[in-house]
């Protein structure tokens, strides 16, 4: 141990034009961003001069509603990141997939595949995907229930960890002279057959630079929690108050403690949607442009089909409806649903007002000011009040993109930097160096050790 | 038309180190080239400055045999084409994926998103995966029969082509003053509910500068050159000599025609494994080179297995037994086994003889000599003997990666320039202007304009 202080680990979210929904209408934003590589390269080349620790793409197998109000459809992120490690050099690469709607032999391959041809950058933000459009895209009528969706993930964790074993480190022997390639006993097939899946053979790509891609999560429903407990990394997570991060904080640490994790090694990352002005006010005049970009609307129609509501239920002049369906009554993104009307009830928000809020950063924490004070606001949660930490680092949810990534990278990096709780240089060239995780061991060589040992055991007896 | 004499395809058939199986001993090469996206993004800028039409990889998801004597595993190809794409500008970018263990909607979404962020180069070449490993990766405990997976191919594309064409080349209007993104008139949805895939929604990606990426196919079985008569543009075909290849040839033509397809727009490209010297002693020096470094048992073994026989009822110097199994009787890969059976019956190879021939380019045609008797070896088949057409391109498959790739480039694509039959600068920008292909039209516009029509008529009577 030295006596530097904690560092922050920093992801950017990158989303279109950004995480405004109506960030797109501003001058200076490039309305079809969401299918140019050109634009996503550019905002990974941005984060890696800010040394941040990753860039990261959420997603969903579906249209998300409609495409008329706000750019819709995107490139699938494991391509993406693909494309962007060519034109990298140290950036973390973390793109979402889905556990309900892909194959694990696929989807293990095609995250080591990122990580070789990344040198190591891969990670994995594992979602179940909670919506009915979703399910109606592959072959379902019907949204499987929450808790079916978590065993499969479960059991997709399990598969896709021995696929990604299922090479030594040493089996590639690459000996011209005498012809020998690669070691097959050094192979440890999958061999599973459980509940959902039944995969025989080892993966068809060697074991990759960081062992397993990094494993991220973001559902924070107790299914969700339960499963970041187990398998989750880094937690990508959506909090209002300090309070609450904190408490949402504490309960993770425990929980992986409890699974016989470390829980340092879990790092929690509530988002932030910084939207940055040279001073107070300028940052003021931005936000109010943006929350005036917003069709009222399509806002409260979006809305409504969050909460399980009728739009005609909705009035944009008063608050939410006394009468809301519960959490247990909502299969799709459980933790979302309770965190919006957490949100109006607790500052009595109209509709309009709620809907501003959530069109700046969809339930995230959004922080409006000067770099300086977006320093502060990051050092209130990373540091906590006496009452407990709320955050190893934060995932950078820009409201408006390239120029609020850029903001954030000339005029807050620096002062992190400064204060010595931020990298100026990277350290490592792995995602995981980034994040101060380990390489996984091999668990299947272990086993197969421990086998050879009890072999030569019982034949010496 | 002009009078420019017919121009030839080319494609770079990229593996590891090269296509002979012992490749990967020689002192030149990189034994870990499998993994090496440096490799495979050098090998593409090498085809792309020959001004070749595309690269491609084959694939399966199975890791195939053992990784005792030969390099094995690979990765996933869509993402290497992504990051090649990002490093090179013209050459079109083709792999192989499964319509067996793939999601339409996942699929059609990973190829529309490469399509875009390389501006228009991307190609599929669709297999249904015949190998009994490949099942077991996949929940099945057997392989499921040629018809079915032909049955599940066809709608597969069927399914495909519709969320392509999901969006209407003008649904993204971008209107930043009146915030109206796209017009959700313009989407048409898949809705399609069939036998093997009930898929409702429009894809998540924009229509693709290409419409639909270049179909491309390489199964020679009926059911395979059925398919390929519906769907494909560019056939990969493994034919030993020129009768057959002029057979194979008309067949497919014939049938593109019986479909209602131009075959002008069906463009079949045999295999050509060249083994290049500056001399034709020098060619045949490396090509004995590369035979003595084949480890004759581990490729007897293989043969057994793509034969269906005990490894046991193989010798090295006799030829093959007098009983195999019929074509009918295998349910992988029907085409390579008869074409396997047939170059040994016709050429009474011994089965060491018969080793050496596969183990150069796994059946399809192999030519030794120097870059003159090569480009006239190419001119043989493209131009025919009077006797019809043989090719409408190459499938390139150096021996030796990337000094093969090199030789081909840097001395017999100049011979063919200096006839006139080949590029020498690309006149287009995607792989469907390379290969002379047009753009599909949406059917899916045709049919909303000729619903708004009939619905204008309707309420004007």
């Amino acid at each position: 141990m030295t006596d530097e202080p904690r560092q922050l680990h920093l992801n950017a979210f990158l989303m279109n034009t950004g995480h405004h929904e109506a960030s797109w209408r501003l001058p200076e934003s490039d309305p079809y961003s969401s299918t140019s590589i050109r634009h996503y390269t550019r905002l990974a080349q941005i984060a890696e001069r800010g040394r941040l620790d990753s860039i990261f793409f959420a997603d969903s197998p579906t249209l998300w509603g409609t495409i008329g109000r706000r750019p819709s459809g995107s490139l699938e992120p494991t391509v993406v990141l693909a494309a962007i490690a060519a034109q990298t050099e140290r950036i973390g690469l973390i793109a979402t997939a889905s556990t309900t709607y892909n194959e694990p032999y696929n989807l293990a391959r095609r995250f080591a595949s990122v990580d070789h041809l990344s040198g190591g950058r891969a990670g994995w933000n594992i979602v179940t995907t909670a919506t009915l459009d979703a399910a109606r895209n592959f072959n379902l009528d019907e949204l499987p229930s929450h808790a079916s969706r978590y065993a499969r993930a479960e059991e997709f964790l399990q598969v896709a960890k021995k696929l990604w074993d299922s090479w030594d480190d040493a089996a590639v022997l690459a000996d011209k002279e005498s012809g020998l390639w690669g070691d097959d006993r050094l192979l440890y097939p999958a061999g599973h057959e459980g509940e959902h899946f039944q995969v025989a053979g080892a993966l068809n790509v060697p074991r990759s630079p960081q062992g397993h891609p990094l494993l991220v999560q973001a559902g924070s429903s107790e299914d969700g929690k339960a499963f970041a407990a187990n398998h989750a990394e880094a937690i990508f997570t959506a909090q209002q108050t300090l309070a609450e991060a904190q408490a949402f904080y504490a309960d993770i640490k425990r929980r992986a403690k409890a699974a016989g994790r470390d829980p340092d090694a879990v790092l929690v990352l509530p988002g932030i949607v910084p939207v940055l002005g040279a001073t107070e006010a300028e940052a003021r005049e931005l936000e109010a442009e943006l929350d005036r970009l917003i069709v009222p609307q399509y806002a409260l129609n979006n809305l409504a089909k969050q909460l399980k509501l009728d739009p005609s239920e909705l009035d944009l002049d008063r608050e939410l409806p006394e009468h809301l369906p519960t959490e247990d009554e909502i299969e799709g993104a459980k933790s979302r649903f309770t965190l919006i009307v957490d949100l109006a009830r607790r500052e009595r928000l109209t509709v309009r007002r709620l809907i501003g809020r959530l069109g700046g950063g969809r339930g995230h924490r959004t922080f409006t000011g000067t770099p300086e004070q977006v320093a502060d606001a990051i050092f209130e949660w990373f540091d906590g009040d006496g009452n407990g930490l709320a955050a190893d680092g934060f995932n950078i949810m820009p409201a408006v993109l390239p120029s609020g990534l850029e903001a954030f990278v000339d005029q807050v990096v620096p002062i992190l930097q400064d204060k010595g709780r931020f990298r100026t240089e990277y350290a490592g060239s792995t995602l995981r160096e980034h994040y101060g995780l380990a390489r996984p061991e091999n668990p299947r060589r272990r086993e197969a050790l421990e086998a050879a040992v009890k072999g030569v055991l019982a034949h010496s007896r």
